[in-house]
């Protein structure tokens, strides 16, 4: 397989995971079919339109190419056949998840470093490509997003993306840069759910 | 009355009762007149403003024409003196959000057809028209918004965005296009409220 | 100091300002470093990213000028640091935001009719520039927006973005059209706290 293609492959497993998070959100809520499609999309796709919006790439490659859109709706509707089954699975949805957080980081890295942004824009905008799903998702169940009190995740797409904008900036190869970075970022999320990493908070708060 | 014309004033007609909506909404969390005025413009017109932004029109019509927004706040300022009388009609003030529903959805995808989307992308951003200003009303308010979990309401925007993307496929005439999507958005709504048309919830939620 | 470095000067204090009212609520929902952090910068920047977006600046000045986004991430550190003693000190705080509010309505307006938009489009756009940030932050701590229930805040964005505007339209000298339309825009803001004047609600709600 080549490169373009594992990537394009760990692209719609990310999606996919993003999608099946939004869904099971969705019923929790106790919201009905379509309440559940919807919000497995806005998890799997938001993240991408907000990168593209940033960017001014129109119409938005989630518009005009579809199946980032058809992947996280299948997700949500498998979620709805089998979500007794999937909230068991919670392990490895989060292991899929950590794949999604860092393909997307860098992808978004990437395209912005494309575009033409400078490195700490660019890295800026990974991030929102890689948390902006989940945030939405969580906005529109009218709940805090969890990426900004749950464990080291969006801290993990900034050291993906961070890592990814130096390497190239280092004149790594492309395929290299990619890799490792992702790995980065996938093994801190990873690495921060196994140990039960914590940011500090705020004292007499 | 041309066609165009008919359509303009459906238009007017459809942002004045999302207006509404929203006010009602800003009202029941007994918010200030401004609070109204905004989260009525807010569902009056985020919905055409996220089209316009995808589409990467600039400035949004909604900045540029500014009658939506007026109709839209002045829908607010009504809903601010009859609030009690308004909270009794629910009837036809729900029968002109259908009109308002099918408007947006035949409109976002007609521009969108027209910006050279393909059919798929042309529907959903139809879909996102007229649901979104709903969703960030709802989302201001701190609330699960109403669309994800009540009757059958993107799904009818869907049914008649798809309808029209068909019926142009098929070379059908714009005007008669548009009137028969519109209606069938329309009567979908309305059928959905009469006869308690629900979707499924997931199991074991 | 010249008039543009003072204009600066006053954007600097009022990002500080939005951020820190951004670090406070993140503090209070008792999020970690890191949320605090992206409230902080969600505060300060947002109102000029969404100005952006909609007059389709692209990439946006958040993402190629990174001084915002630093001034925003200092003051939730800071605030993270220095909780309890921000928390006293609400007047303070109170009038930096006022700045803010003032400096953003009028250079949003600016920016709006340098672009090309008519009087009332720009007027809008400054307001959304300037309470874009705390809409944001409180619909991230899933709250309803204070600016839409609390005191006259967008109202003295909407004078100073008016008075801009028609200022301009009168030909007087932009530096001196920005000064009084900023005064205006504070003075209204701390004026409404000091004697706590409210916007009326509707009857029966």
């Amino acid at each position: 397989m080549t490169a373009a293609a594992s990537l394009e492959m760990l692209n719609v497993v990310g999606t996919f995971a993003f999608g099946l998070s939004g869904a099971m959100v969705a019923i929790r809520r106790r919201l009905d079919l379509f309440g559940i499609i919807v919000l497995a999309v806005a998890a799997g796709v938001a993240g991408g339109l907000l990168r593209d919006l940033l960017l001014r790439e129109a119409p938005p490659e989630v518009l005009s190419t579809l199946w980032p859109m058809a992947v996280a709706a299948a997700a949500g509707l498998g979620a709805f056949f089998f979500a007794p089954f999937i909230d068991r699975q919670w392990r490895p949805v989060m292991v899929l998840d950590a794949v999604g957080l860092g393909v997307f980081a860098v992808a978004g890295c990437d395209k912005a470093l494309a575009f033409g942004l400078d490195a700490p824009g660019a890295v800026l905008l990974g991030v929102m490509s890689a948390v902006g799903g989940g945030m939405l998702r969580d906005m529109m169940a009218a709940e805090v997003p969890r990426v900004l009190h749950e464990e080291v995740y969006a801290l993990a797409a900034l050291c993906g993306s961070a890592a990814y904008a130096g390497l190239r900036a280092a004149e790594i190869a492309e395929g290299l840069a990619v890799a490792l970075s992702m790995l980065l970022a996938f093994a801190i999320r990873l690495a921060s759910v196994r140990y039960g990493w914590r940011l500090p908070r705020a004292r007499g708060s």
